[in-house]
């Protein structure tokens, strides 16, 4: 064992920050057993020093500016659980690895913006920048895709990367809830916050799959190139016509090798209730892999909280401990090698589709909506057409029936044109509820 | 990146040898860029030289002895895939270990059986001893266990670790099949063997359970320590039983540690519909981890089959590639520093149990079933007596009638003794079946 303990700089002791120094000091035996050396927290950094997080710190020395912390030769690695896609997280990593420090974050947000330079920084000071906390919580994917299949040709990843959203549609499917009541009762139990707007229209997700993209396809990591939707507009009609049919709808984010490139969205998505990642209910993650030639992977956990954070916190340290700074690089291969991805049009998306209509109940409805349809190349899976109260659509006024189709693979342009075609007819009533399937 | 490329040499060209050589000649350039140098298999060893393999073998050299590649100065590290718990991959491995070569292996048997002595040889010479695909196939448990959860204090470990039984098993529950017909069904389609009571009887599971215990427990990898028993005796009419109750059944290898020690056992086991484990059909398996304080961690994918082993083989060549031999402790820590683990002698098991009886349909038979196990202490969750054909029981003779019974938790000592006091009170024909709840 070599006899110098791994000396670690904490900045950020919320929940994860004070989950973390705790646990190290409460493993230290097994860590050193498991990494060859001791780690020790030396040196924190908090905007509050005299709150009670129910840690003993006086045998820590207390910085209150990050960036100082991160320069400071007390330390050997800095970690960043300060949070926030600029300053002072960014400045205080840029300083840490400028200054030949290894980086250890959970910051999502800053890694999708600034990745790519952070990365090539820490590639210049052979040091570095892990991020396992950044997706999925404890669930250990990136150290998946940057090791465990650094020998594969990844084909398409997919996953429930926020608890909160599918939180919300798993009691909107259990309980038969609306939009509103789901985000309510999230709210309620702490899953989501006051203002739940990052979660809930997709940007959380968003940021977690531009780093898996990176990891999975060596692209440069970029938010701005996915497509993003969000879940405000489903409601408990499409849940309950998804149960019918066989499907699940879930908040995936979606990368995947295609002809045209890489597409990277998120979006509500319909998968089949027999897929692995159907089956991840309430706040849990779950990622898939599609590895060319082998049946996929799917990896489940907690996403998020202090505990589940910290553990992918501590992994990542422990293999700096284990393997000093420059071995692997942040997303797997050298920022030179990384590919630029550009945002891949929608409307040139292909996949089956569902969609939900409110047509009038008056004859040649179902006809004129087959026709145009038709006229797009678009053949239907199934339609169902319901009248009554069991239809389980509450907003169909009387005169009005839910039609429920499931198209096969056709593209999203041929769906949005028929759809216009079919509202300039004015055979239906309100906006159709439009949701991508994807295939498992 | 270093200029020499890592020279492998591969001995065993089976279906996963053959999966491997191609996989490392086609990712070369990804590898590289994701390893930091060029990969590249330059010797082979197998028994039949002319045999085709869909390979071109003419660029490698050829090794008929599988030690004398292991010794070789052409190579810099060693891959075993010639299998069994014995020579020739014994000595083959400890010749690679003992000249200083870091050696990865898929051979779950010889290291249930030897693990320890050849970690400690591996140790010694200061190299890497890697193992990913002997447990699980592509699913990255090993270094999951041995880095992605180093800092945290693992509380239970169980999966389902045997392609061939849970195939069998889906069979019997979704086709209502007798464990004969789904044996035929798994040897049709090659997924067991025309001897399979290795697998079937569970030992296939036991070697396994027996690797990843010592990974999450740092115990000394022992499989006799492991008490082992197989599906054989599962009828439809558990899985038709279980099923009403909100169960399934699954054969899991469960290592947890509990107040005497840590327990290792393999048997069929309920486990709940809505676990995430009860999800995983057919011949994939899946590793759950029970973590102290955060929700369990799930790992599901391919267990068998030549690219899926190859893949794991592939990222422990990585690993050697990025980090050279000696930074990871083959279980996780040194070998000096492992237990030794005691076989739990499962009369002390504790947990709830599903009990199906043949009981003769008398008055006071319940009541005398009841009485057994209130006079051992046992509690009762459900208990379900049917008549008729609609049982599902196929075997219940006319003046007799199934009897299902769900108890709480308790010992397996009692539960022995209140059948066999049952059995004294010939209310019941036939041998009782009992199968262990895990709690999930």
């Amino acid at each position: 064992m070599r006899t110098q303990p791994l000396k670690v700089g904490v900045a950020g002791l919320g929940t994860v920050g004070a989950a973390l120094v705790s646990q190290i000091a409460d493993q230290r035996d097994a860590l050193a057993a498991r990494c060859g050396r001791h780690i020790d927290v030396v040196a924190v950094c908090a905007r509050s020093r005299g709150k009670d997080r129910g840690l003993d710190l006086k045998k820590l020395k207390w910085f209150s500016d990050p960036v100082a912390l991160a320069r400071s030769p007390d330390i050997d690695m800095f970690v960043e659980l300060i949070g926030g896609a600029g300053n002072p997280a960014k400045v205080a990593i840029e300083a840490a690895l400028s200054s030949g420090k290894s980086v250890v974050t959970a910051n999502k947000a800053l890694l999708a913006r600034h990745g790519l330079a952070l990365a090539a920084l820490a590639e210049k000071n052979k040091v570095a920048l892990n991020f396992e906390a950044a997706v999925g919580g404890a669930i250990p994917i990136v150290k998946t895709l940057r090791e465990g299949l650094a020998g594969n040709s990844i084909q398409r990843i997919y996953g429930i990367l926020n608890g909160t959203c599918n939180y919300i549609l798993t009691r909107m499917e259990q309980d038969k809830m609306s939009f509103a009541d789901g985000l309510k009762e999230a709210q309620r139990l702490g899953y989501a916050e006051a203002d739940p707007g990052f979660d809930i229209e997709g940007h959380d997700t968003a940021q977690k799959l531009a780093l898996l993209a990176s990891l999975a396809f060596g692209t440069r990591v970029d938010q701005s190139a996915v497509y993003v939707e969000g879940i405000s507009s489903i409601a408990a009609a499409d849940l309950t016509a998804a149960d019918e049919l066989g499907y699940r709808v879930k908040l995936l984010g979606v990368a995947v090798r295609t002809q045209k490139g890489i597409e990277q969205r998120v979006h509500p998505t319909m998968v089949r209730k027999d897929a692995a990642i159907a089956q991840v209910m309430g706040v849990t993650n779950a990622v898939t892999v599609d590895v060319a030639g082998i049946d996929p992977i799917t990896l489940v956990g907690p996403g998020a909280g202090g505990a589940a954070t910290a553990s992918a916190v501590m992994s990542d340290i422990g293999d700096i401990a284990r393997h000093g700074g420059a071995q692997t690089a942040p997303f797997g291969r050298p920022t030179g090698g990384l590919t630029t991805v550009r945002k891949a049009p929608m409307q040139r998306h292909e996949g089956g589709y569902y969609i939900r209509l409110v047509a009038r109940d008056k004859p040649g409805t179902a006809a004129t909506i087959a026709k145009r349809l038709a006229q797009q190349e678009i053949s239907l899976e199934s339609i169902v057409q319901r009248h009554g109260k069991d239809a389980g659509a509450a907003e169909t006024s009387s005169g009005s029936v839910p039609v429920i189709l499931i198209t096969y693979a056709t593209s999203e342009d041929a769906v949005r044109k028929a759809l216009a075609a079919v509202g300039r007819d004015r055979v239906i009533s309100g906006r159709p509820q439009v949701i991508r399937i994807e295939k498992n």
